[in-house]
């Protein structure tokens, strides 16, 4: 059997113990990660018995090149999605029907209205949860990913020079990421300057140029179909000459952000709450008295999304198992100094965990 | 009062008429619309005397800076997004809530959960509708997308060279509308190569070469904030010497299809069903018996997001307004051979309509 059809399977196998007939995928990467389907605009009804993939004529040849054993239902452009979906449902007699949590209410309107005559009802994390443990064709496509990842880096560090503002910068790391080999960033590249890493979801500034201040935050990854996620920060030789009083010390503040990352990669280990890492990394920052500047989770599972489970944080309610891949991400962020964060992506083991990353943390490493 | 302000005025006039006494907005570009706000990872509850904005410590020195009349919540890292609209809800003392139908039925649950003694009803296209309808700010903004666009384009043509592969254009055109001034495409640039413009949505392939076929489809767009949506199909000098028997002849399709677009936007005035628009382009292929070539809807509205109201389709329930800025983006599809798609942002006006985009319609542009 091939992977899909037994992901599939997996997917429908606690369908009757949940009372349902039919599940209908509608996030558009669960329905890639069960069909092979790669385009937009996609659900797929499962049964038992029956998978049947419903989109439109824009995706008809896709779709058949890339879910060659499945049935594909090209809907008319006089229909949409939902009530596409709803006559397969009705076709293939489902009464009692379990949606996606992710699925809108607007759709489980349209879907309701269509079938007045069945019931449908919410179904959490059902392939999410499948997604969290990676198959070893996974694992290489994350591994590649972050190699492609640290690939651009490379061609990013010597091509930097003061003149360029944040958005030249993460115009740079865009492109170096596409030239590497991933299909486009994995989210856009955050490139923050000086106080500006003091905002950990920077948006770049056309504005504010690499030679006015003395680090550089850099949050970056590659897309190759399965992502990677990684950040460094990185001292730049344009610092002021003195320093202004009570600024926090960069290698200190350094130090301690890699000391929470080790903490919290010594924590890893399949059967471990995610939440217990987190405490970890937070733990080495409540001794040095800074624990309010990490103002965000540890982490979070990679995969065909940059965000997906398990949760590594304080309120997570997941235990790590073995086939994870997520990353650790501990930051101390000071506002109108700046920030350091540093992010690396580990695979969770039976005993521990493999960073699969390899790029140093060196934060000297820009000039 | 300014801009911002009116626009939630509008958005909760109806709130008491709809029994409601507080409308829950979680669409990012929602927020955005009505609070100004360019984070992610925020919702915006609305009463009608109180606005509160529920974000992130990632982006409290954003909110604070982007919405300065707005009352801003930071949840912390133990509590999620839900959670922390629902505690604002009930400080509220919102029993009656409208919830966007593009909500998901896991928010939808978790709101219920944590408020069990209000009531939630879903309520379609209350913003999305106010959106349709462009002020001049926004109108400024979408004709600026719309020349970043066309700026990318004219670096675009005499960079290509026949051993660009698909990818290779399609990195190129991202490249250039960021130099040209875009945060990043509208969308990921279609760049497909002879036969493979007869998939209206190719992804593009590394392995396909510009230098292999006599056309070449691009749809791009340019995301300055509102954003630009083009489609021109070119003649390369890659063409057979010789076209296979049956082929259909380029220059009558690329004919058909301006006609088409033509007719379409003589049918665009304020007043009339999108629905009417698609026909009059469906009938010109209708009259050249390849009306079974157009695959899909005409066109549809942009602003903020690359499709948003008015849809312009044939099962469209829409009346077009002044103010609408749409795409006409008629075609024909030819299985094995190509496509022709043309596509141009178009203004509704009180008597007719602007084309904002001003690249000639022209298969010989390129060399």
């Amino acid at each position: 059997m091939d992977y899909l059809t037994a992901r599939r399977q997996t997917a429908v196998r606690d369908l009757k113990a949940a009372g349902h007939d039919a599940f209908l995928v509608t996030s558009p990467t669960n329905v890639r990660y069960l069909s092979g389907f790669g385009g937009e605009a996609a659900y797929l009804a499962l049964t038992p018995k029956k998978t049947v993939l419903v989109t439109d004529a824009r995706f008809a040849d896709q779709a058949a090149e890339e879910c060659p054993d499945i049935e594909v239902v090209i809907r008319p452009h006089t229909q949409t999605l939902d009530q596409a979906a709803a006559a397969t449902l009705g076709r293939l007699k489902a009464k009692v029907i379990g949606l996606e949590g992710s699925t809108t209410l607007g759709t489980a309107e349209s879907l309701a209205g269509a079938l007045p005559a069945a019931t449908f009802t919410a179904v959490h994390g059902r392939v999410e949860t499948l997604r969290a443990v990676k198959d070893a064709g996974e694992l290489k496509r994350i591994r590649h990913a972050v190699a492609v990842a640290e690939r651009a880096f490379r061609s990013f560090v010597p091509h930097a020079r003061g003149a360029d503002s944040e958005k030249d910068l993460h115009d740079a790391m865009e492109s170096f990421l596409r030239r590497a080999g991933a299909v486009s960033g994995s989210f856009p590249p955050i490139t923050a300057v000086g106080e500006r890493a003091a905002r950990p979801h920077a948006v770049p500034d056309p504005g504010v140029r690499l030679a006015s201040a003395g680090l550089l935050l850099i949050d970056w990854g590659a897309d190759c179909g399965y992502v990677s996620d990684l950040t460094r920060t990185v001292k730049t030789p344009f610092g002021p000459a003195r320093k202004p009083k009570g600024s926090p010390d960069f290698d200190r503040v350094y130090a301690l952000v890699c000391a929470a990352q080790d903490a919290a990669a010594a924590a890893v280990r399949a059967g471990v709450a995610a939440k217990d890492v987190d405490a970890a990394a937070r733990r080495v920052f409540a001794a040095a008295g800074v624990e309010g500047k990490f103002t965000h989770g540890l982490g979070h599972g990679i995969g065909l999304d940059v965000h997906e489970l398990p949760r590594v944080r304080a309120d997570s309610t997941c235990t790590l198992e073995a086939g994870n891949v997520i990353t650790l991400e501990p930051a101390l962020y000071f506002p109108g100094w700046g920030g350091v964060r540093i992010e690396d992506d580990y695979l969770v083991t039976a005993d521990g965990c493999e960073r699969l990353s390899t790029l140093p943390r060196d934060p000297e490493l820009l000039l």
